[in-house]
């Protein structure tokens, strides 16, 4: 099976690196359409620095800052309708896998009049308005991949756009937005990063690239465990977080994810479950599952992060998560067969049934 | 510091890859110029290839077959000129280092009249004839760089061309066509891509993304050195050195090269010594000068290796690289004082004087 490879985002990493290369932000254009959520731009400094630039560039710019958690296809359709009626030549987006995802599919639709029916199905042409993301949390890593994951309340779940379209042509990655984060959104995204990695390795797709990169973010990011667990990380410790759910999105920017996501976006639909927390909860037991059948690979994965057994790690997520959710066996049973039909399920190394996603789940929860 | 990443290339991995995508390359034009060496694309099955896939699909070729090892500037203008009269749409550079340059240059002076004053300046329009590489060697990376290293005979040196424009849109990585690569061959090239890792990691411009991909290439390359050594390389450990060579490329892309590419340059120029072969003969040398001011960084390098000490280093090397070339030292003083004066040196992250190369050289050749 042939592998592939391609991330083409100019990706600048460092404390203030946008005033540091405000010259490749005055080349995107005149004007800008900043895309964000209501507040958090506002008070971890990022849309200020980036105000700044565009000011002292003389570019001219308006916001949309409607973005919701988890935003809907009408939300990317409105800031596309927004973009169009300022005549608006880029689009930054600052925050996190929210806003950027919202952004990705405002710029497509503000170049192109695709219908919400075939919106989904990433066959467009390549028009699209030039991109550069900012994001203020260190999980998503969507500032360097070509997918725009939406709620799609008419499939009651997530669905995702992916095209090479939506690769952002910059990407500026600076940890400082992150200093003021939560513990619980410091651990969720994280944990996000860290599910790229480990199923970018659990993909068909996975090749020698892409795992360079997901084993680096692993060890990254499992270098911080402690100082998460104990609320304590350092500025140098939010750049590695950061640093390593950028290599988590050039992974899956490769290889897509696998069985965790899918299941896990049940839970964050129906049980408004953070989406990273709901792939911390799921993957323990689905590399326990990968593990019956290709225990070398899960070997790989555990030496990233120093640990000799699978149980070690699920513990370990156990004392980041904090106490988890009930759900009821037919809650398991209805997900189970939502994410069966899933294009992630053929996507693993180790492809699970039904009744091994009903196991997953049960064995997730303690049930 | 603000630290950079960008690769657009797109790559494709695995045997038989070109005929698997071969839609990739019918989207690239109608009429192509593939770029070559006398023989080796004739003999290891690549040029078969490739024109097998263009005839199928319905794509027009010629070929130009006149690039010599360390091609110069005459030769790029020779074959801008031959792609301008038979109005070629797009390049094939099938090779190793000295074809895949030279395709560099000529898909650049093809699209634009750049005079050979101005060739090296590095600022040019955005026109170029887009690029699919194919390397048949596993050491250069120029498929996924943004470099064309040309032999400049009015500076006696290689001299570097170097812009985002250079990089090709594709690089298809097929181990097969390495099957046939005397032991020499794969030594110095193996060697070439190992010193691109390991000086990516002692460059200024280092950083997470980088020494990602640096690791992982040395730990492949490394992984062959018993092979390599007892000329015994199965094909599996053929495609660890040809990914790895794509890492490396993939890493100086991102860092440059340090001060053991312009001391090696001179071996070259003037002793005709192969440039993966020069790179290995100052590796280990250069590798103890950085050692003395930056341990940590270098202890990190040899973990990849499995080694504990610079000397096992350049034992291994010296194993590999057989006996060496006598230098004088009017030699040694004359490629100092050439190298000083290069870009190279204020990359390293530890910055040597002219009596460090002076030394550095003479520790090379056991002086």
């Amino acid at each position: 099976m042939n592998k592939f490879y391609h991330m083409p985002t100019k990706i600048i990493m460092g404390d203030n690196c946008i005033a540091g290369s405000s010259g490749l932000l005055a080349a995107m254009g005149a004007k800008a359409l900043i895309v964000t959520g209501r507040h958090s731009a506002r008070i971890n400094g990022s849309l200020e620095d980036v105000t700044a630039v565009l000011t002292s560039n003389n570019q001219q710019y308006v916001i949309f800052d409607k973005v919701m958690a988890n935003p809907t296809v009408e939300c990317a359709y409105e800031g596309a309708a927004f973009a169009r009626e300022n005549s608006v030549d880029f689009v930054i987006a600052i925050g996190g896998g929210s806003p950027m995802d919202a952004a990705k599919a405002i710029a497509l639709l503000a170049k192109q009049d695709i219908k919400e029916e075939v919106l989904f199905s990433g066959s467009y042409a390549q028009e699209v308005l030039p991109m550069a993301f900012i994001p203020t949390t260190a999980g998503t890593g969507s500032e360097v991949t070509q997918y725009s994951i939406l709620t799609n309340h008419k499939a009651q779940t997530k669905t995702s756009i992916a095209s090479p379209v939506l690769f952002p042509k910059l990407a500026f990655l600076d940890a400082r937005y992150m200093a003021a984060l939560s513990p619980s959104t410091t651990v969720n995204t994280a944990i996000d990063a860290l599910s790229h990695s480990v199923e970018g390795m659990l993909s068909v797709r996975a090749g020698t690239i892409s795992d360079s990169l997901a084993m680096e973010s692993i060890r990254l990011i499992s270098s911080c465990f402690g100082a998460m667990q104990a609320n304590s990380l350092e500025h140098n410790m939010r750049e590695k977080l950061l640093y390593a759910s950028t290599l988590g999105g050039m992974v899956i920017a490769n290889t897509g994810t696998t069985a965790v996501h899918s299941m896990g976006y049940s839970l964050t639909y129906y049980r408004d479950v953070d989406h990273g927390r709901a792939n911390g909860l799921l993957l323990a037991a689905f590399l326990a599952f990968v593990e019956k059948s290709l225990p070398e690979r899960v070997k790989t994965i555990l030496d990233c992060m120093g640990l000799k057994q699978v149980e070690e790690f699920s513990a370990l997520l156990d004392g980041l998560l904090g106490e988890k959710e009930t759900i009821s066996a037919q809650e398991i049973d209805s997900y189970s067969a939502r994410a069966i039909n899933t294009k992630n399920i053929s996507n693993c190394i180790a492809v699970p049934g039904q009744e091994d996603l009903v196991k997953i789940f049960r064995d997730s929860f303690r049930m």
